[in-house]
């Protein structure tokens, strides 16, 4: 089997810390992740301090095949990023010409103040990632990729980087609607199914609704023949317990 | 001024990375932390295994004032959130008689299986958090709190552990609508008052709303007078962007 591709992601932003913005990218970049077969692994959110950024991108940029950012790429003061990740991969940040063209196709010459070029800056070395949405550009350095955090920003500046990536085998998923059998009327079979198939990932998620639980099993895996037999193990012992009319329990 | 209450929130759970879920926790916490003043300092994802949990675990417990977690504390095989953090404390996991009395107010004797009691044992020496919601307890040890995914349950555990939570002094916010005004229009003379301004935040937030950016400048920090008088210059400056029409600036 081929290696595994990773990811981290690092959200950077007080205002996610605080509440004030409610994130929207985790979800999104997860799901794209996933469909691309690389394997997100990790995550983290910190506060627009340059010493916590540059700490968790060092953490992680050794550890997976890609890292993205999101946030803190604009032209005012509490944007850090640029600087944080030029100082985590100890090289100078400088203004990328090819940036300033980009942003001179949205902003007339004579507006293209101070802190608009501060959005042309990049550490010495990184390619850009274009946006689509409003040319300020995103870019990359190394195994990582630094997007805004504006979502819709942050989206344009995926789809661009997306053809450069390198893709995993992808993950296949199977999904078996529980209803509101319990899970403790499972949890002892479907952990034999699990430790039978150690290739694969089968999680048990609940969730609440309309005030009752409605459990969910999910089998995640790279093989689908192997997917399909736990899956039919795990139909097999639903089966059962919804004939034993289990899924009228009350007990939840 | 009493030193800062902090706090960190470790999500556990694949279905978290994989993008099934959609982690609705974050932003409600970082909520409830902030209405107390308690201040958010770091967020970590991480995957169900027992080294990731406890690595991360060990990160933050040290250096935060609360360690909150999420996920991971069910009856299933892929449950490994008790186990993990009884490894981070060096202490062994038991099984909590309080907690099989809690259990027993909603699950038959009889019904009380092993997977089922899996949802009693907590490490030795944790306090247990009551759930309203669905009974099987989270649990307190030290400064790290644990509690349920389910959005519902963790609320229900999080209202029960909040009379025992330290609270910091409150941090107050205000918010500046600074509509289509770019922010590179503002950005120098807001970078200029936040410089003024060492003990406030203060963070301007584009967002695209029907299609043009809504910038908003928020100023958030302890003293309220202090705040006003950010407030004030924001508000100077941008009335003065807004007098010279550029609110109805193309450029964004």
């Amino acid at each position: 089997m081929p290696e595994p591709v990773t990811a981290a992601l690092l959200v950077i932003g007080d205002e996610i810390l605080s509440g004030r913005t409610k994130d929207k990218n985790i979800g999104f970049i997860a799901d794209f992740l996933t469909e691309r077969g690389i394997d997100l692994r990790e995550v983290r959110v910190v506060p627009d301090v340059i010493a916590e950024i540059v700490a968790a991108l060092n953490a992680l940029r050794h550890r997976y095949t890609y890292v993205f950012t999101t946030g803190g790429i604009g032209p005012t003061h509490d944007d850090m990023t640029v600087d944080a990740v030029g100082a985590a991969f100890g090289v100078p940040v400088i203004e990328d010409p090819r940036a300033i063209a980009l942003l001179l196709q949205r902003i007339k010459p004579d507006d293209l103040n101070e802190a608009r070029r501060r959005m042309a800056r990049v550490p010495q070395g990184a390619e850009l990632v274009e946006n689509a949405v409003s040319k300020a550009p995103g870019f990359k350095i190394d195994n990582v990729i630094v997007m805004a955090g504006v979502p819709a920003v942050m989206q344009a500046m995926l789809a661009a980087v997306a053809p450069s990536l390198e893709m995993g085998l992808p993950t296949l998923a199977r999904s078996i609607a529980v209803g509101n059998i319990p899970e403790g009327a499972y949890a002892a079979e479907l952990g034999a199914i699990a430790a039978a198939h150690p290739n694969l990932s089968i999680g048990s998620y609940p969730s609440i609704v309309d005030g009752k639980f409605a459990n969910e099993i999910v089998v995640r895996g790279k093989d689908a023949e192997e997917i399909a037999a736990a899956v039919a193990a795990v139909e097999t012992i639903i089966a059962a317990l919804r004939a034993a009319g289990r899924d009228q329990y009350k007990i939840t």
